[in-house]
């Protein structure tokens, strides 16, 4: 897959060996996440805002209330976005040589308004096959009510990079007689036991539940 | 405790009963986190980047290489901080009425530099606490290179406000009778089996790690 070429905001510097500018890297990164973080300027401040994601082809897609200040804001900038998932916590024999194990996507440019009706019921059925796959054909779909009180944004995924630390404890070599455990204690999304509406424990719960039940998992 | 008192950056207008101004409920979401997401102006664009944190008191730490763009940028201007934690995928009969069930901070203002060397070594030794505590008195402790090479910033949590979603679905009367299932699938932190370094198999692990053994868990 082609890259995503490094241009001056996304040319990973410091630790440049954690950089990676491959789409397929990237996204893939993208594809595991639910939220991202919106970050832009308006009225004078920065700000910084949890965001419903989820990416088609070359887009992150995000949506919100027509009116709100939020989507006003990042219908007529440019925006940064990022997404970052703690994958462990990498122990060290020394304080300073903690880390954590992390993937995570930076992600510079503007929002355009996806504004024809089909394109939104599209993105918007793309993000509930995110969300749960399968589901979009069992649910009432988006009343036209629906729909115009909700603007979909779209960000190409043009000025794009990841950064990702996915390995052990790098130690001074004085340090690695210290006696204390070393190592990674690996962090990932644990799925709970699903909790039905009243009426609905007889319909096929969603595939990520059903997976877990298949598991055994008791959580 | 006493409040945040919310202010024109900090009122939560839509779905204002999502939000939350004590300082109970904010440092709670805050402490539940290893990384934060920073946003900042610089060189004419908006950046977000993900950044470690802790929280000691009423203020959240951030540290950094001291030559770094970002720790350089931090240190001069004002920035805006988000911290999400996604909690549950709320899945409804009808397509808008999906949501998240989710834990968020924002916060806005400037960071200080903790300059003294005792308080720096004071508040590192506070992020080793945080990520795995009992740890800070086994390990090598930072040396005088290693401080002065590194920055730690304080950003106090004066103006700080939460945003919460803990509930279930919320359809329309008349979706009710769609046959599909509906409910909450919750979602959290998994904490895997620790993978030591060699030579540490023997050293008691950590206790994240010691409480999963415990549990009999076999991630």
């Amino acid at each position: 897959m082609p890259s995503t070429a490094p241009t001056p905001r996304t040319t990973i510097r410091r630790k440049a060996n954690r950089g990676h500018y491959d789409r397929t890297t990237v996204y893939a990164i993208i594809d595991d996440a639910f939220l991202c973080t919106v970050a832009f300027s308006d009225d004078g401040s920065v700000h910084c805002l949890p965001m419903a994601c989820w990416r088609e082809g070359d887009h992150l897609y995000l949506h919100g209330a027509r009116n709100s200040r939020l989507i006003q804001a990042l219908s007529r900038q440019e925006c940064a976005v990022s997404i970052a998932h703690v994958d462990g916590l990498v122990l060290a024999r020394s304080a300073m040589h903690h880390s954590m194990n992390y993937r995570s996507v930076a992600i510079y440019g503007r929002c355009e308004v996806v504004a024809a009706e089909a394109d939104k019921r599209t993105a918007l059925a793309a993000f509930l096959e995110h969300v749960s796959p399968g589901r979009k054909a069992r649910v009432r779909p988006p009343s036209a009510a629906e729909l115009s009180g909700t603007t979909v944004l779209r960000l190409p995924l043009s000025e794009a990079a990841a950064k990702i630390r996915n390995w052990g404890v790098e130690d001074d070599a004085d340090d690695l007689a210290i006696p204390v455990w070393a190592g990674v204690l690996p962090l990932g999304r644990q799925v709970g036991r699903a909790l039905p509406e009243p009426g609905c424990a007889n319909y096929p719960p969603p595939a990520l539940a059903a997976a877990l039940e298949q598991a055994g998992a008791t959580t």
